[in-house]
């Protein structure tokens, strides 16, 4: 059973970038590394959880996009934390991180957890 | 908490619950006061989880009945958070805490968040 403490936080050094994505892309977690403690630790708070519900339209949206009541600083971590669980892929487009929800993958790795969770969200 | 409630968390087993047994002096928060973020961010631990999975057999149990690499203050750390997201109870009787899930009322608050998380840690 995965409830294993190690390498639930991994640097983000150890992250592997998939092959599909340009050079200077920024680590993520391969979908069958994803880790439900990191996702759970990730979708834990409120901001970071309103990030999610942001793009769970589907869109990719740069992170100044989102209008949160916090430093850009703090805003950055968020979405830092997010990606490194694998909740969201963040693109690079020049300067600009385009963020996306990976969905599917979460999808495939734990059925019907980020559903789960969105409901809870708006309870 | 009155003589209903206590029968409610009763052990299903064969432990009787001694007539004097004194009130729950124990917070925790009312079904509908659970909040999504407390009980992500209490399942988020993996040690956290391993006591969870212990309780979702049904058993009340003591907190020295469960067999975690940790201090005892950590262990006592763990079964807090737990308790004050209101994902376990927590009965005393005499010195001894027993613990039991709260399945119903994470059940009624969030229909289906603990079942996705229980198999997100076992996938």
């Amino acid at each position: 059973m995965g409830v294993q403490a190690t390498h639930i936080f991994a640097p983000a050094t150890s992250l592997a970038v998939p092959a599909d994505l340009p050079v200077d892309s920024l680590p993520h977690p391969a979908a069958d590394q994803i880790e439900w403690a990191a996702v759970l630790h990730a979708l834990s708070d409120p901001m970071r959880l309103q990030i999610v519900i942001g793009l769970a339209a589907g869109d990719q949206r740069p992170c100044g996009s989102f209008d949160l009541p916090v430093t850009k600083s703090t805003c950055t971590h968020h979405f830092k934390v997010l990606r490194e669980a694998g909740v969201i892929r963040q693109r690079l487009e020049g300067t600009t991180r385009l963020n996306s929800l990976r969905r599917d993958d979460l999808e495939q790795r734990f059925p019907g957890l980020l559903d789960s969770v969105l409901r809870a969200a708006a309870a």
